[in-house]
């Protein structure tokens, strides 16, 4: 199915050196799919080559002439910055030139950007973010990851939702199960918001598992796990600090001596099958979810493999009719109740 | 210096088959410390040996004709159960019989059992779990760890005290740093509980760094984490499920065919020396803080080595007078605000 996506070349760490390599890498692969190149043509040309023959209409290039900062306050981005890559990649998602935006880009601007140009979806009080992580059994999705510190019981609710249906769209899991994260699996654990969470999950029409605690994370209890955006954000950064501080312990280990660096040649081919496994660029691209339009963040460091794989969620995203699905659901959830 | 610690011999997974072997060792390893073994003592004489004899005063048997079983409600545990081992060890603590308890049992029994008999120090609302997490630079101490679901700005403060009291204890540090775990670095970050309790914390005669990050607890950025027990109890918890995943992964790497086998086998001292290095076992002993008196709580499954650190931990905090350096920092708190 055709699909067009606008990419936000200037944002991340790297810009159009690693954003515009992605997209034409993306776009030799699935040729169904079209791109929109957005940001200021003399950044972007010189990374095309002969890119603009070699995909014809399938390729286009969108001038934005301003750049969102990686640490700008998303407040000045959105009011301040109306022709940036950024906000013009979130606009063409709007007028329907293109179904989805990537952008690797300063995450608090995209999430006011979107929510200012695209807005919520119906029912949906607050867009959330959602990543995927690797688990014994294969992978999760978490949500929110920080958009929301302050959430209620409804808000939990609606994340259980929006995150369902993306595991719906994507991993074509009609009936994906619910997680909500708690600190021990009985009924009565946790704090009132989780507690009267759990309730309207239970009479909810979703797959609900019940309480998952953190380690149910990688362990893959449940298709989506559900938090406030601060508990979810301290997971996941907490994961990110053991992931580093474990990666270091073992390269010291391996390298401490002629013995032990000749082991890791022996061992090259077990730990690079070890570090490909949990390698963290196969999951980037966390989602923006409850907009009307969907929209991609990539991490700010990815690469160009990594930045690639958070194009791929956009396009699966769009072709899986995610917007349409998180709506009907939430209208059936609402006429149930 | 002389400490006698009372030991919950029927406590864990595996019951006096742990306790007694752990206490004796550390008996013989410190020859100033006395102990006194609680629990059924048909259940304990099995293990003593001639260790009776070997420690003469140092060493003694204490009755106790109940159990706290693993999964007992903590409230049932307390009322109805007056002679279990757990109530007893704690009791010595309140008779002044011992310094220090140690338990492996059910954690809300302990905690409910320790406030009710030992009850909070003064200006302390609410007792806290504390443990210490392997960094990249040493270690850490994190609280709360689940006691305290909802928590003011003011508890968050209390915790901060006690952490850092703690370590200045065990660790001789006498200006710990403290963190306070957030979503970001800026003061303008996090939900209005955090956001208070940073006001708190910088008014606060401690060391007190700022806000820190998930990613934070692992660089070791700090000495003392601060957070509440929901957010703490998920961030141990998700830290727990990645590292059984990572070790499962390496695992299977490493036995996925003859050559990663035989390589596994060049390698066994560099992932000896990794294993050493980010053993939990290591970490055994979280510390039951804001109590009248010393109680450390080991891991249920810890076998004799971790319990035995276990012992270590209540030792250190019981002759570096914990409760004393967290009463005398409480008042000075209190006479400054």
């Amino acid at each position: 199915m055709t699909v067009t996506l606008a990419i936000d070349c200037m944002g991340g760490d790297h810009g159009p050196s690693v954003t515009i390599p992605a997209a034409l890498h993306f776009l030799r692969a699935d040729r169904k799919a079209r791109i929109i190149l957005v940001g200021r043509t003399e950044a972007i040309e010189p990374h095309l080559g002969t890119a603009l023959a070699e995909f014809g209409e399938r390729l286009r290039v969108h001038r934005a002439s301003e750049v969102v900062g990686m640490d700008e306050p998303p407040a000045q981005a959105m009011r301040s910055k109306k022709d940036s890559s950024m906000r013009v990649a979130v606009d063409l998602v709007k007028s329907g030139d293109a179904q989805a935006a990537v952008s690797a880009g300063n995450t608090g601007a995209l999430m006011a950007i979107s929510r200012f140009v695209l807005k919520t979806l119906p029912g949906i009080d607050r867009p959330a973010i959602c990543s995927t992580l690797p688990t014994l059994r294969g992978q999760t999705h978490v949500l929110d990851l920080g958009a929301n510190v302050d959430c209620s019981p409804e808000h939990l609710l609606q994340f259980a939702i929006m995150g369902a249906m993306l595991v719906a769209a994507v991993e074509h899991n009609e009936r994906p199960s619910v997680g909500l994260l708690n600190i021990g699996e009985e009924e009565i654990k946790g704090n009132e918001t989780v507690k009267q969470a759990g309730e309207l999950l239970r009479k909810s029409g979703l797959n609900f598992y019940g309480n998952v605690e953190g380690n149910d994370i990688y362990k893959g209890t449940v298709d989506v796990v559900v938090c406030d955006g601060f508990v979810g954000n301290v997971a996941l950064k907490t994961s990110e600090g053991l992931a580093q501080m474990l990666a270091t312990f073992l390269r010291e280990q391996f390298s401490r001596n002629w013995m032990t660096k000749l082991a890791a040649i022996f061992a090259m081919s077990a730990l690079k099958g070890f570090k490909h496994k949990v390698d963290s660029r196969r999951y980037n691209g966390a989602s923006l979810l409850g907009l009307r339009g969907v929209v991609v963040k990539s991490h700010g460091s990815a690469d160009a493999f990594a930045f690639e794989q958070a194009i791929w969620r956009a396009a699966e995203a769009a072709r899986n009719r995610l917007i349409e699905r998180i709506t009907e659901r939430m209208e059936r959830e609402r006429s149930a109740a």
